[in-house]
């Protein structure tokens, strides 16, 4: 049996490290392959070039390296019938919650004005607000969204989340659908998107979105670039709409040097580091699917085709 | 039954609208004091003038405004045998575990150095750890430094704590005592000072105490500006042995303005806001106190003679 891994070169290596030590029998090949494509039973990648999946005949699942699909769902070529799967792994979800934790944790006690007032070396106080008086909305109730609320649950917020179909979790106001979008946008404070990104939700976080939020609210974006209308966060932010932004994410990346992000007081950037995948604790989740897949069970955390995520 | 504040004007109002509304019969008088000396019984005071505790002849006991009474301890002419009771209330716990959260999570996941990054506008990733592969290790484990230990608990961090004397606290590591600081610091990534200041404790981050840290540690200091040797945090950060350091408290505050702390690039620093003590909660407690006084049950929280906090 054999696996194509196809990512950058370090963490290729660490892929086909991890996955010898979990499980000997899987033979890991690294991008570009020269072999017998009929001898790839499974790819796992990260921006595969367009096309080049369907040039394996006996694929039998694709397994993203990214918690989104994105990258793969844009490719008009990918091989039909084959499973995409998503990645689940613990290691993923502790970084984002840290993530979100941080940057909400920072917007709620002031960081950025701190930062900001620190530079010009002035000491002042800003009055502190109780956490059982702010809300952390979150765009997305999927594994990611929901194990960064409940962390953030650890310090008396008021969790809300937002997602397509209706859901019901403990602690946390659900809302869905349009009507729900905005009931759940009055009231939150900080709003984090961790959608998966699909032709529904690209920009999302735009101006009517940004208009129906609290004045002075935060927005988190560790979903994806395209979820963000950036002109509108802009003028948001300049207007006083908005009080800060944290962005992991953007249209271009690396971010272009001459982009105002880089130097807006009210922005806190980092290059897409939110979370990563870590392959010592990821490759448990890809070789017990590929041992599903071989027992004839069904595969966890596919691609579902109706939702595009 | 009268009660002189003696804080800021601001804060004065925000604690007398408070106490009057949770404990009416109680008459409140802010400083400076023009009436009879004898009618006051209790005092509730930040950094009362050397003195001007012992010419009220009546009091009862003396409530420190913030966590800490080293604003009080240090005054040689308090009255003898009137309690001094340090201040315990969940709105100024809940403010410190955030704030330590979000100090531990911010070096845990190198902001610091993702913001100096940004100042030159490079995008580069810095290899993440795993929360589970990191020590916080506190100083102090009073109400402050075991509630904010327990919100990191979230996160998976191992979690170590020191104290004076022994402690056993399920999920925390705990070491007492000089020989138990040697292997607390030995395993420590991220120090967070927590204690009270008092001659055993004042100036205990220094020198020695990083060179025990394993390199590129972190150090946060939220208890107090004389815990912390100044000239020994510089050095150790120049030389690489820490790698970066969040400063809540100086030895003077507001920090000067040629103070190197203000632009030193591995300093991340606040201006004395971790945590405040919040009069609408507070009061509860301070009003808790005085009916246990009366009533002739003993009051909590009292400071210990002998230990000095």
């Amino acid at each position: 049996m054999a696996l194509l891994i196809k990512t950058d070169i370090e963490r290729g290596n660490a892929w086909a490290e991890a996955l010898a030590s979990a499980y000997p029998e899987l033979k890991t090949h690294t991008w570009p392959y020269k072999g017998d494509p009929a001898a790839i039973d499974y790819a796992l990648v990260w921006m595969p070039p367009e096309g080049e999946l369907k040039s394996y005949p006996n694929l039998k699942a694709i397994f993203s390296i990214g918690a989104g699909i994105d990258h793969l769902a844009s490719d008009p070529d990918l091989p039909e019938g084959v499973p995409v799967v998503r990645m689940v792994e613990p290691g993923l979800t502790a970084g984002m919650s840290e993530y979100v934790a941080l940057a909400a944790l920072n917007h709620h006690r002031f960081i950025q004005d701190y930062a900001n007032q620190r530079r010009e070396k002035r000491w002042e106080e800003i009055p502190q607000i109780a956490a059982s008086a702010r809300q952390i909305g979150m765009l997305g109730l999927g594994v990611l969204g929901r194990a960064a609320l409940e962390s953030l649950g650890t310090f008396g917020f008021k969790l809300a989340g937002w997602s397509r179909t209706p859901k019901s979790i403990t602690g946390i106001s659900c809302y869905h659908g349009e009507e729900g979008l905005r009931e759940f946008l009055a009231e939150t404070d900080i709003l984090v998107c961790l959608l998966p990104l699909t032709p529904e939700t690209e920009g999302i976080l735009n101006r009517d979105v940004f208009a129906q939020l609290p004045q002075g609210a935060a927005v988190i974006n560790v979903g994806r670039g395209g979820h963000l209308v950036e002109e509108d966060l802009l003028e948001a932010l300049d207007s006083g709409q908005l009080g800060g932004a944290t962005l992991d994410v953007f249209h271009e990346e690396p971010l272009p040097k001459n982009h105002p992000f880089w130097t807006h007081p009210k922005v806190f950037m980092t290059p897409h580091i939110a979370s990563m995948t870590i392959p010592e604790t990821a490759c448990q989740a890809v070789v017990a699917n590929i041992h599903r897949l071989e027992a004839g069970e069904p595969l966890r955390h596919v691609r579902d085709m109706t939702r595009g995520y």
